[in-house]
């Protein structure tokens, strides 16, 4: 009885766990749509909002990071279940990192004035919807185990970093042409940045979530497409 | 006996543990400053040398991860060892981006042709400097378990922020004035970018050797000026 008591109380923080991992996932992916909202139609409250909210988010890390010490110190978790914990120790620091370069783009929303007649600046939503859905598939690919997505988000990197390219190359070929703009593209220029490293993050994630649900790491890719600033 | 021999088991693993996260620590802080002779003296050979170099920076953290899951699973450290070993999980993989950010310098360092002759790179390297001494007293604090070093590496940062602002007014300014340099002079923004962003994750680490030191977590500043991207 008072090992399935143990089992139990295990099973609830792990429960607990997987759900912080969740809201943080569900509030980045909100940020990042707001975030980018605030930045297309100049809604400085969106940004405001989106700012602020970045604080619940690193709280709910350190609620994790707490909880993951609790469950280590009193349930000594192995194998699988110490994987899975360690994973969402990982994950839920990447996510904040994510929940960041949201907060940064709405940040740069309030500093870009007249930003609106820049073309380019419409090529960034698609980007960052992009990069929004792969955030939000490797969070799912770690609340069912589910490696097939995992992979599937690692795959869906490059569009990502296809598109940064496409807009790098935009953006400095209109500020050649119109030169009293280069203070907003090189704003514009760091947003697209910050999409691609989003991109970056969630392929971090997914990867973490492969190891977690399978104990292998994912064959040797080129890691320079990866995590590079 | 047994347990003589267990508790000395454990200090020879915590000791490796640090180790690792010392030689991580260092190898980061050469690959910044070679990157950025790379970068001033256009030196492709030691940005090859960066850039191969992470690869080691990479299979160090992955072995960090794998000492920390065994020291976890089989000695179940207590209180202040495991909110060390906890903290040597979080400090790699903050070191392992500091890596990406050098790596990223390098590349950029062979993208770039002619910037010779821009002449607001000469601000770049001071930047490096004060990044990179941060990232060494941040490992050092980790090292002796120096909480007062860990709070003077966090004052610092604001030494690089300052820089960057003034590097990033200075360049969007030569690019107005030199439109033909636009394309190397945001290779040169993003650099700045990197300097400042390693800045961030020193300042990350040595709030982590605080807490791991302290037990307590630094009083409330603002987190605005960390972590964005």
């Amino acid at each position: 009885m008072a090992e399935q008591h143990t089992v139990s109380a295990f099973d609830d923080e792990i429960n607990r766990l997987r759900g912080l991992v969740a809201e943080m996932g569900g509030r980045v992916e909100l940020a990042l749509d707001e975030a980018m909202q605030a930045l297309v139609k100049q809604e400085p409250g969106l940004a405001e909002r989106v700012i602020e909210g970045d604080l619940r988010v690193d709280a709910l890390e350190a609620e994790v990071e707490k909880l993951v010490v609790q469950i280590i110190a009193l349930r000594a978790p192995m194998a699988n279940d110490l994987r899975e914990v360690i994973a969402a120790l990982k994950i839920v620091g990447v996510i904040e990192r994510i929940g960041d370069y949201a907060k940064n783009i709405a940040k740069r929303s309030r500093q870009i004035s007249g930003h609106r007649t820049i073309e380019p600046i419409s090529l960034l939503p698609s980007m960052a919807q992009i990069a929004g859905e792969m955030v939000h598939d490797a969070l799912d690919a770690f609340a069912t185990r589910n490696a097939v997505l995992a992979s599937a988000v690692i795959e869906r990197d490059v569009l990502v970093d296809n598109f940064y390219n496409s807009i790098f190359r935009t953006l400095v070929t209109y500020m050649v042409e119109n030169p009293k703009t280069i203070s907003e593209c090189a704003h514009l220029l760091f947003v697209a940045k910050n999409i691609e490293r989003i991109g970056d993050h969630a392929t971090n994630v997914a990867e973490m979530v492969y190891y977690a649900a399978t104990g292998e790491y994912l064959p040797e890719r080129d890691r320079a497409a990866l995590a590079e600033g």
